[in-house]
């Protein structure tokens, strides 16, 4: 069995709260050897030490107003750089022979496109060879460099990423997202006391979860898992525990929950443009204007309203509310709208699974569970795997057990008893 | 005139204490600013923050008590990459087309000693070309890479030869460093009041003066500037002024002085092997095991003793003052010496000047000197520019003042009428 056998090749990242001090990192490097001892081979990924972005950020700031993408990002990625050099010396306490490589050191090629650059390509080659020597390669997550040799980060949730191409590039068995939670939850525990752990999702499913809010894991790293097949699972860092595995592989019928879980997202906020004239191509006249702004939009709705004119409703990023307000308005206007409303006290809930494709009357079983609770449905939106309904946001609570209730989500103790080990 | 003529061209270094906060950075933007807007093509040089990279370095032994060299470098070269592009952001505030480099940026390749890396060569076509573009360049000092771009850093005083080495790339007309003094002056000041700034001094000076423990510049930076015959500029970051110029220019012989300043150095330590038989070889014998333990002897001094044995004085650094006497004592034994002793309260004042040269005598007044203030004379060493003795501490200000006014360094305004302009 040698170094680049995928059953021994694992790719593991750190995020900033599993590396916010030097006992964090400790605790980490443990975990860390122990696995390695077992015959593992590793690269591990690590993002800056919690606050360590948002200070070098703030001081950024202070000399410049809006600082240049470019320095921002020699300046951003020495956070991860100081971690992956902490955390290499951790491993050496231990005996381990561990070496950090930063995104450039680690040859992830990106764009250009500094705060928000994507990866190109990663050779693969050299970090193979290191870990045929049994070296742990400590990689700098976020970043890395465009043909040019500057330095780029890869934006949000960039760490994640890098783990998941890396995990690609050397053809390993597996990615662990390491994190202050346990696994993917049926709902979230802060609401739903019964949510349960899942022992096994879909890339799919997954990628509906954390696109309508649930926090594990950043949308981009989990489309780029499911693009290139890679098995992810979301673990604990310091609550040892099997987690979640992500994958592609098929669950039996007779296993496969209907609804794997319940989302929801408070970044929500709803325009309305009411009795505009009816005309083709008038959706994109409304929404041109947002999109110029840089306004990413949600959901949108479409009503056949009264003598020929339409109502027309779409959601944005709360933070986005006052601006996209200031739009329509003028927007309105221009298309003698009878009148714009807005409402960002509104939620979305989302019920996720791969088994709605096989099974007709979710949305109806939904839709009956909120009525019963007396909660009025503002909008809706399907896709094959996933319904989400926006409501008001006072009936999140309520909704989300009473849904989670309906679809049996708590009852049995782990719906797949296959459950994942982390061998 | 284009960008690549000397005379335009500089090279600027700042130092922690210069870039200590965002307060200060922005002080350094302005200087930097107004030099360039006033058609200069600048290459600054930055330290880390101080402080920033004592807080690594803790942070580093926290995790692991002897932290591998390859790692600490990865991790403090984030020190003055964190630096470099604040300052660039703080340029860019005042409308300046700056871009930052890290040391690998900049192509400064050095050897594969970690922590103590020496530069190889640098390829300024990189750096010329971003010039002629007007940019200013704003590079990470102290630190480069090697062939297989692993991060090197060049140990103490490492960001002043970065700035020298990449004056000589370049070809730049003038490196300064600024640091917290004003200049390079003729005594301490805070030993002599009367200490007066000098206006030029020669390489060989200043390389005598900061090997003597004048805490200006470093003694390999300034090496450096004397092989490639940089002209070097000393100056204060927030005090303006023109500072000390060190060239290679000879200064005519009328308006030379003879002595250009008086150094002290309290960090030795003196130890004597009394009454070892004299027998070929016996230096190496005795120095040896000390070299043996990484410890540097500064000055050497032996007599010819009674009987046929000699007595055997040598200087070290105060630090290993413990470590050498019990080194000494094995030695002792082994050879059969008579008697080991030692005296960390000890100090050194040299006085130099390229004027000795041409001028007898200035030994025997050095010593008369020291003679009226009943100073006791424990060791002598000279060079053609300078002439060294080890005193007991006590005697430091008395000795020190005593030769600055006997050699009439404070009595001129200036004695270099040709005094250098920032120009």
């Amino acid at each position: 069995m040698n170094a680049s056998d995928p059953a021994r090749l694992r790719v593991y990242k750190f995020g900033g709260t599993s590396v916010a001090s030097t006992e964090h990192l400790s605790a980490i490097a443990q975990l860390v050897a122990k696995d390695y001892q077992d015959g593992a081979r590793l690269v591990v990924v690590v993002s800056a030490m919690a606050g360590e972005t948002d200070r070098l950020q703030a001081l950024a700031r202070t000399l410049c107003p809006k600082p240049s993408p470019r320095e921002l990002d020699a300046l951003l990625s020495t956070g991860e750089q100081i971690t992956m050099a902490l955390l290499a010396l951790a491993l050496h306490a231990l005996g381990c022979p561990a070496r950090s490589c930063t995104g450039g050191q680690a040859r992830i090629r990106t764009d250009h496109r500094h705060n928000r650059a994507r990866i190109k390509n990663i050779d693969g080659t050299a970090l193979l060879k290191a870990l045929q020597k049994d070296h742990i390669l400590v990689v700098a997550g976020f970043q890395g460099i465009d043909e040019e040799g500057n330095i780029t980060t890869l934006g949000r949730g960039g760490s994640d990423i890098t783990a998941v191409a890396l995990a690609v590039a050397i053809g390993a068995g597996e990615c662990r997202i390491y994190t202050d939670v346990d696994g993917v939850y049926t709902a979230d525990p802060r609401i739903v006391p019964e949510a349960r752990r899942l022992a096994q999702l879909s890339h799919e499913e997954m990628l509906e979860l954390s696109a309508l809010g649930a926090r594990v894991l950043q949308t981009r790293a989990v489309e780029f898992a499911s693009k290139y097949n890679v098995p992810l699972r979301v673990l604990s860092s310091f609550d040892p525990g099997p987690g979640t595995l992500i994958s592609s592989e098929e669950i039996p019928a007779m296993e496969q929950p209907i609804i794997s879980g319940i989302a929801h997202n408070r970044d929500e906020a709803k325009l309305t443009l009411i009795g505009v004239p009816d005309q083709p191509g008038i959706a994109h006249k409304i929404l041109g204007p947002i999109a110029t702004h840089g306004i990413e939009v949600d959901m949108i709705v479409q009503n056949i309203g009264q003598d020929n004119t339409t109502d027309f409703t779409f959601t944005v990023h709360r933070r986005d509310y006052e601006k996209s307000m200031d739009i329509l308005r003028e927007t309105a206007t221009q298309l003698g709208a009878r009148d714009v409303r807005g409402d960002n006290a509104i939620i979305k809930i989302s019920v996720v699974g791969v088994g709605m494709r096989s099974h007709a009357g979710i949305a109806s079983r939904m839709f009956a569970v909120l009525a019963e609770q007396n909660i009025n449905i503002m909008m809706i939106s399907t896709s094959e795997i996933k319904i989400s309904v926006v409501i008001e946001e006072r009936y999140l609570e309520t909704g989300v057990r009473a849904l989670h209730q309906a679809f049996d989500l708590e009852q049995k103790a782990d719906p797949l008893p296959r459950s994942a080990s982390t061998g």
